[in-house]
């Protein structure tokens, strides 16, 4: 008996972000993508939470490879800290392997690291797994569906994608390759579940274009668009329809210019000649016949479009006939950011386009009827949401249901769950593999844990005191007295009272002389009576760290 | 010449939340509503924020009474922190000061407070101004618009509003009141503009009523349903659906237990007999013809859906057939805890039903084409936005411009601006009157500020470092080994070689006797020593506080 096919997420299924798969066949495993999430509001002072790779450590000899679906963060951006422990091939499109090159400048380890350009149609060959490449429409180009071809049979894993009939960069999901591999039967589909929740289609990017070219066309004066920096159809829109009236354009915010530069370099994004300009050209050009590309979509603080807002940005002061386009939605968690942008640019008496007002933007994901037409080409055996929330894969799962598949063929799998597929069927086996959130903070991998973060969240909350005691060595007594010091506590109006408060509190407790001198019970005496002492003044508890120095 | 209208927003204009209005005429000033705002993200430690409101306290003299529009916390919430300083009558409506009685007595308020109740229809004067309650539909009873008359002509403040033709307990917007002081035209038009984003009209609370039946009625086993503890209309909607459905009802949930209560003393809830059972009843009813409705809609860490989430709820557990309905959206900011809270129930094996999967809630304020109702019928001669951040402000203020109203009536106020309206026309003066963000923190009120949140996020993103150095008062040399504590800077496994490294650096630098102790240098080369070693190791931060014991 042939052996079975394991599939095991490591990140992305239950969560949204820090997407990474493994497939697992015999001797052979494979991962597909190896994301990145940004932190979340709780997750104090982290920068990046990245996949636990320690399944992968232990079983180095039998990982083989990486495929990548596309070069968003959440599919890419942890790539880095693979590749530092476990230098495998990495295999993707050609865009990819360019958003893939820069970050490994960054990490310096583009020497060393095997990145491998594959063109969708195409197969490459790595163990027991034979993987091709296939044409996804989504926010980025060159975004790919898997096609795992076992010998058990294929797995189609679409990673992010939408059905998108009339793409401005050309490029559209391949329903006659995925209609193909559904006339055998796939054995397993693993689809995208982001937008589940939503009804109907998810429009086209071309409605994007009009309704972009139709406010270009029509703004008093000056256009200012700012959009994510991977979203080079995006860029080509506001490109095209600058050109056509007769505007030119500038480009900026750091990753805005290096995206707008390397889809350039690689052919993704057609600038006529003379169609962009820098900001001294700007300078004398007529600001009727300028348009501005910029970084800040989501709010980010210290992007152009916030430097704008702010009035700090170096070459553009907002003027009050300013038309800006937000060509974007907030990432759930961002909205505050990027409403405070739009005040404060009507504050400055720019017009506000965004998406609550007009069709400046669309989804990259596919919504519910899309879902059902990949479905109903691929006719998988079995059946796993990825990309989602829990409640998406459940949604997801009762939507294969719904279409015919039978209760026990369409399961729901979260990180650290291991999936079986074998002659009989499939299953999850209860098996758990290391799957936690790994934070980065600075250069720390996983060394800020829930007792940092719980110490973090108590400094934030209430702040801080620390309490220094000077005490005789022979006898216990006070020297001298105690110096406070208070941070993120109470006001200054308001510390003198609270610090003498405390002095008087700890001349009270400790005056005296002893004949035994018990350091451990003097300070929990300190830090409880300090403690209770200022709940009852302020009804706060912030950390108090009494300090005994023996003289 | 008569005096000038003064206009004076303390709360609320600029912002969600923490609604606060002042009129002045002559030398009356009365203000409408006192609201709070639950605190953002970045105001770290913050319980509550409310006005300013030393303009008032200023003019004490002249500062007549507080009209209250309806019993939501963004209106009444504030309004103890004002009673404490100027103990000024207050007028509402009934169940308005049901909710406010709960919050004086929190505050031991209740026996000095001077709270009376106004039946909508009805008129108090106070000096100059005679205010009339006008019945309006919101998401919560007996709301009211207030019809502000002036000798320089009527201001009509609609509060928070929707036109519901259906509402399912009988209170409708009194557009025929509305209508009448149209005919003469209203001086001022100060109107709800919390959801002029949204297209169209917001759904009556009868399809809510429709949806919710329904789904009782086709649950195949007990029913949870979530709402705003001041809903009462969808509590009665929940009451009616579950007894016609022979199913009895538990409320559980702190408010949800008390609002019931009152607003069924008060007489807006009717509740036929038996309809609600006690926990121990519930023990005895069969599941499927039982009803839960509590709190948690925000998701809420101590609430009760968040309990029976996690599984921690006293009396209820989640059972494989359950049905949970949310009836509510998340507030934005509580989206996270919000689908957390959906992620753990389907977990448990619940259904959940939730706004984006049916009908199952509609919004509390009007839509654009109620707005443009309420402005043709009122007819003003002059408008301002209220209730809403900026750019809802300047987009309420087109619409009106785009229904033919003069560009110079139509203005954006924030808060801290004075307005002024005579008859020669309406201005903004320059004039400005404080209105910054109070917060409270614990007992304390005012006396958290920039700083104090400064150093809360500065300990939030790192957590600190104590470094404690005894040192010999003769000579400067060091006495001993540093003493070195972290807290929420770095794991448990990374500490000790951290510390260590601290101990070698600070023995480097301060080993060595002196001729001249200089302690303030000592302290700060301590400080900015640790703090760059730290930097160099970890890239992280933390706040250094060097302790220098001399001995």
């Amino acid at each position: 008996m042939s052996p079975a096919l394991r599939v095991i997420p490591l990140g992305g299924l239950g969560e949204i972000g820090r997407n990474m798969m493994l497939y697992e066949y015999g001797e052979d495993i494979i991962a597909v993508d190896v994301g990145l999430m940004f932190p979340e509001e709780e997750m104090l002072g982290v920068d990046l939470v990245i996949p636990d790779i320690s399944y992968v450590i232990d079983h180095a000899d039998r990982f083989k490879a990486v495929f990548l679906t596309h070069g968003h963060e959440d599919h890419i951006g942890a790539l880095p800290f693979l590749l530092k422990e476990l230098n495998v091939p990495v295999f993707c499109t050609r865009l990819t392997r360019g958003l893939v090159d820069v970050k490994l400048k960054e990490h310096r380890l583009q020497n060393d690291a095997h990145v491998q350009v594959v063109e969708v149609g195409n197969t490459v060959e790595v163990g027991a797994f034979r993987v091709e490449f296939v044409s996804v429409s989504h926010s980025i180009p060159d975004a790919a569906a898997l096609l795992i071809h076992t010998p058990l049979g294929t797995v189609v894993h679409t990673g992010d994608f939408k059905i998108d009939h009339t793409p401005v960069m050309g490029q559209h999901t391949d329903l006659q390759r995925l209609a193909e591999i559904g006339k055998e039967g796939a054995l397993l589909l693993a689809m995208d579940s982001t937008y589940i929740e939503i009804e109907g289609y998810t429009p086209s990017e071309q409605t994007v274009a009009d309704a972009i070219e139709r406010v270009i066309a029509d703004a008093p004066d000056r256009v200012i668009v700012t959009t994510f920096a991977s979203l080079i159809s995006r860029i080509q829109i506001v490109i095209d329809a600058a050109t056509k009236h007769g505007r030119r354009v500038f480009v900026t915010g750091r990753s805005m210019v290096n995206n707008t530069q390397m889809a350039r370099e690689l052919g993704y994004l057609k600038v006529p000649p003379g169609a962009l300009i820098t900001a001294r050209e700007m300078d004398n050009q007529p600001t009727a016949k300028t348009v501005v590309i910029c970084t800040g979509s989501q709010g980010e603080p210290t992007s152009a479009l916030t430097r704008m807002a702010n009035g700090t940005h170096q070459n553009i002061v907002i003027q009050r006939n300013d038309t800006v386009i937000l060509s974007s939605n907030p990432v759930p968690g961002n909205e505050k950011l990027v409403y405070r942008n739009i005040d404060n640019l009507y504050k400055a008496g720019a017009h506000v386009i965004y998406n609550r007002l007009a069709p400046v933007h669309v989804r990259g994901h596919a919504a519910q009827e899309e879902l059902k037409i990949i479905h109903r080409l691929v006719r998988p055996k079995h059946f796993i949401g990825i990309h989602g929330e829990y409640r998406h894969l459940v949604l997801h799962r009762q939507l294969a249901i719904t279409l015919g598949m039978d209760e026990k063929d369409a399961l729901v799998l979260t990180d650290g769950d291991v999936m079986e597929i074998d002659e009989d069927g499939a299953r999850v086996t209860g098996e758990r593999v290391p799957a936690e959130y790994v934070y980065v903070d600075g250069l720390g991998i996983g060394d800020v844990d829930h007792i940092v973060l719980r110490d973090r969240q108590h400094l934030a909350s209430d702040g801080m005191v620390v309490v220094v005691v000077a005490i005789d060595r022979q006898n216990g007594a006070l020297l001298r007295r105690p110096e406070v010091m208070t941070h993120g506590f109470v006001g200054p109006e308001e510390e003198p009272t609270i610090v003498e408060g405390i002095q008087s509190l700890i001349a009270d407790r400790l005056g005296r002389e002893q004949t035994r001198v018990d350091w451990a019970g003097i300070r929990d005496t300190l830090k409880d009576d300090v403690a209770t002492y200022l709940h009852e003044q302020t009804r706060r508890r912030p950390l108090v760290l009494p300090i005994t120095v023996e003289v």
